[in-house]
């Protein structure tokens, strides 16, 4: 029955609605909002970590990103560097490691000294069947995500303290941490311990100076992302389709949140969870909202069968 | 692609998983659990509202039914109490009002004395697109679920704490009170309420001796529901598709939870929130959990892809 | 033991932390981001309403302001449009009346034509132990909270609709929302019914054009909120206490963020729940924050006997 | 004003609410519910898996423990067989280490076969401030809760799965792990992980006949946790106080609620999440529970003070 109309084409041209909803991918703080500080990124030299970079970079902040490869670092930072006429630094880190984590924040130390801005993006998935999972693909995964985000998290909120420095930290997760998803486990345990690392520390270390808060993305296209999540490119469809503002995000557009998060005007944003994902969460956990699919002609006939009805 | 197998037919035999998740309906705490106990349930002639009236009556306790129909409701009380011996008193009320509640409640109190067990079951829903409901529609809905449910609750509270006499409240409310979900919009909006009702005075009236606790139900057929929810019968096709016990639930299993969160077994339970639903909630929300549609041949491609897509 | 030090002196000066957190009350969205835009704010005239319309006014909307008291939105408008530059219109209207909801919308319409941006932040809301409350005390809040607010909310999203025309929804909630509390329990149920209404509509009304979003405020001063939640004024040094930035929040700062989040800059925003509190919500929450009393000298003793655990 | 009262002498009695909610620890399901079922608890030697292997034994489970200290296995299996009449098996394992899980269902498949019941409730846990976290005191946890959970759950799964046999799953997390908290972190971040972990594979391995859900349990005097979370033992004093039904649960109530879950009355169930703490999470989470110190007389004077309030 209502069923009929679910098959998009691949390919197919994007909602009418989304011309609602279109991206403004300008920078949206003040300049110099980030002038004399320092912005500290992993994964910034690829997809949303380096949208997030551009937008501080933008902004008078002094970056530094820190990944694996360091050729995808210096190529970013120079590109953005040249674009901005601010300084981006980079340091090559495994934040899976523990002493490549406090080398790389010695580093830094030496290069920009401590971070007013510490923004926790590198990470790794791909879409897999649980069973088919070996506790090394587990590891894979939740070593960056977990493990890794926490090495970096305590090592410079120690320093920070010790300094008496405060700061703003950002995790970037996903919808799905809160309600599980088959098919990517290991991320979704991972992030939601992301989550729970960054309300805690919300709570605990205010008093420090510090404050966390965390953004749950949506589907944007990035190449790290969609070639590990969506390889054949078939998933994007059905996305688009239940996404209520018709399109995926932009990178610009979570740099133009995580740049105001990290910014003084959200000093009394603390233990936040922003999900930014064009509604998609919503739209896939609301029991009825498959019914966005019935015809105007079969609500007529559907109200008067319920009217129609008597008692319980 | 993946897309083509969606379609069931109508009336398809259950998925077969569904063997593994066989409904008892059997009763399960030990008799006599709420022997000397009075139970109050509004809504408690027909569907779920019945079978918590069924349950609890052959445990052993006085259950007091409450509703607008009261020949409805004199035939179900005779129908439970030939069954299980145990009286089932019936008191004709509209939760709406005021006043009808507390002349209900005088009655129950002389028939009964003031109840040990609160069920608030009573509640009235219909899919509608939103840009079709009136305010009329809106508070027809949401003044007997939410109202109606604070009503109930307030006035028996006070009586209660007044005579000094604990009592464990039950609310039932739905897995989109969280969510939201559209097309319910009155309904689930006055669910949510319900839920910070309990979950406030959980918290509140502990001192006083009460409980709070709350039951998320996923679809269960019952006439009341059904009629006004599915009313072509075409959507329980998609419910049970994504439901991964593969099968609704019965009125018996939210019976036989019911009476053991009512039971002197969970008297340390409170303020908690139970779903109960087959698994369909996380099974809607999560973002690829329509992964379970690629076949194990294309996930041998996916993994291919996967494994030789290089950098971010 | 780590109790004594709980008591804090009425009027003690803010926890020194709270220097790491300054608010910056400025404007932050680029000038004339709403230029051409109309918003529709309830509520208006006062309190967290009045410093929202301020910065969209600021900002370049045309403002439209509407709550029962007629004089005081007069004079909130003129004090703002003197301030900005830009026309702030008021519309009387009890929010619980639909029919005078009606009006003023047919009202607006002829003066600005329907709103590009619709803020719900009108509300009441007193500290009342809940036996005490009777059904017209619970009505009071919830009627204008939860009922208001969809009353609203429907007939404008029925008259955009009808005009094809997109807007950006905002309601105001609190952190309360979601976990309940005592002592307020209408309004938490009616700001949890706003929430799943909001939630329901992003996953419902995207194809017309609409998003749907949420701030949930900590404690911000305004005459209205504290004047009947903190009426001796004690409760609030037990507030900053446990808020991890250590102070309230700013009329100022909500407004940016709702600035932001009603601005083309988060098209992408929808079904989103903002909490923006501080950190409170957290610090209350989470079991063992309370340990922050524990001095260094305490946690050296404690350390040693858990290493000395043998065990479990 | 209202702190006045806060400070509980050490060893103080129950509050005389507590007398409302009397613990029941007899065996609530009806006997033999789990006769010829298998049943695999981590860390079952101690504590709550104590009370849980002791309960499933009493209703017929044949039982497997595991976990590192071999001799408190054997001599708990020893007590729990000579009390129940059935046999309960021991397995050293190391929850850590993926090939020491294998071993360890290896062993249990030639003692029993693959479990019907799989319980993972081993953990570690122990309170410190962040700043003084090292690496290796982060994964000292995380690596038992969060990937010891994981390992054990993947490779029973794919085991069960190949057998094509069903299975019912149960994870013991903890009441913040939804919250955070300081002070617990690494705990609080692994037990988040391991809800997405659950939550994600109820979607996921429904199809397979597998059930995944959650128990939160809040505070019950075990030696294990209450050594290393309250060595003191003055924290005891302030979660008694918070919590609204005025005790700590106890283990035989935990196991009640584990064995239902566990059980085919629960078939129904998945992806569920039960919190299970006398209340104490919504007593702490909302923003007004704090006023149960407010006294009648200062009640009154405080409704005066609201009722003379003017306007906004
Ligand atoms: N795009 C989306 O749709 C989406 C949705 C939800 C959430 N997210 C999140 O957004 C963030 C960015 O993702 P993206 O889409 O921009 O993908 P991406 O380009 O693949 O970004 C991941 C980054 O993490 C770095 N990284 C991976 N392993 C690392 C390690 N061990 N040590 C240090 N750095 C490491 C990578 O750099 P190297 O290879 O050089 O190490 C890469 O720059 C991630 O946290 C992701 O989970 C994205
Ligand atoms: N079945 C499901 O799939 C499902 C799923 C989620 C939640 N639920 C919830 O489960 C509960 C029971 O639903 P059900 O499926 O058993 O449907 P039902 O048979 O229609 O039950 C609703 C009951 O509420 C009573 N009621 C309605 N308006 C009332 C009023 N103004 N005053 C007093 N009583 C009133 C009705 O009796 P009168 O007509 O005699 O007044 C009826 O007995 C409801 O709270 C429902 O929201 C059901
Ligand atoms: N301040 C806080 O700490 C805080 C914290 C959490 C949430 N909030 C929320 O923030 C929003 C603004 O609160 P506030 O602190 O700014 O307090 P406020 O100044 O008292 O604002 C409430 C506004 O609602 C209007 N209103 C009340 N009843 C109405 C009705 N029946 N019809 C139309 N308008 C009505 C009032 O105007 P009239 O009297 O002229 O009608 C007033 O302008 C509220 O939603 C509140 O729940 C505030
Ligand atoms: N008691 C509470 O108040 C409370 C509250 C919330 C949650 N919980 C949770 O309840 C569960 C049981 O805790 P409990 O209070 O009963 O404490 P417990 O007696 O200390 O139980 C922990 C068990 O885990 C086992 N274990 C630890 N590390 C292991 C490893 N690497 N491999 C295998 N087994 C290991 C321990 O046995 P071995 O030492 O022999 O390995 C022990 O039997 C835990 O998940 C805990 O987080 C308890």
């Amino acid at each position: 029955w209502f069923h009929s109309s679910v098959v998009l084409r691949f390919g197919s041209p994007p909602p009418p609605h989304s011309k609602f909803f279109p991206a403004v991918e300008g920078v949206m703080l003040p300049p110099g909002t980030f002038n004399n500080r320092v912005a500290f990124i992993t994964g910034g030299g690829t997809g949303l970590g380096r949208a997030m970079t551009t937008t501080l970079s933008q902004l008078g902040a002094q970056c530094v990103i820190a990944s694996r490869k360091l050729n995808v670092l210096q190529q970013t930072a120079e590109e953005i560097s040249s674009q901005t006429g601010n300084k981006v630094h980079v340091v090559q880190c495994d934040v899976r490691n523990p002493q490549a984590v406090s080398h790389c924040i010695d580093e830094m130390e030496s290069l920009t000294g401590l971070p007013d801005v510490i923004i926790n993006n590198a990470a790794g998935n791909f879409v897999c069947p649980s069973e088919r999972l070996s506790p090394n693909g587990w590891k894979a995964i939740t070593d960056i995500v977990l493990n890794g985000t926490a090495f970096v998290t305590l090592e410079l909120g120690k320093r920070l303290i010790q300094n008496q420095k405060g700061a703003s930290f950002l995790a970037i997760t996903t919808i799905y941490a809160e309600s599980g998803s088959g098919f990517v486990v290991p991320s979704a345990s991972a992030k939601a311990g992301v989550e729970a690392l960054y309300k805690s520390l919300a709570a605990e270390w205010g008093r420090y100076g510090h404050r966390f808060n965390i953004i749950q993305p949506g589907p944007i296209r990035t190449k790290g992302a969609f070639s590990r999540l969506d390889p054949t490119g078939t998933f994007e469809e059905t996305m688009i389709r239940r996404i209520p503002t018709g399109r995926l995000g932009k990178p610009a557009e979570i740099a133009n949140l995580a740049a105001y998060m990290c910014s003084d005007y959200a000093t009394w944003m603390s233990g936040a969870v922003i999900r930014f994902d064009g509604g998609e969460y919503v739209s896939m956990a609301g029991e009825f909202n498959d019914l966005h699919r019935v015809t105007p002609d079969q609500w007529k006939m559907m109200e008067a069968m319920i009217r129609s009805t008597k008692g319980s």
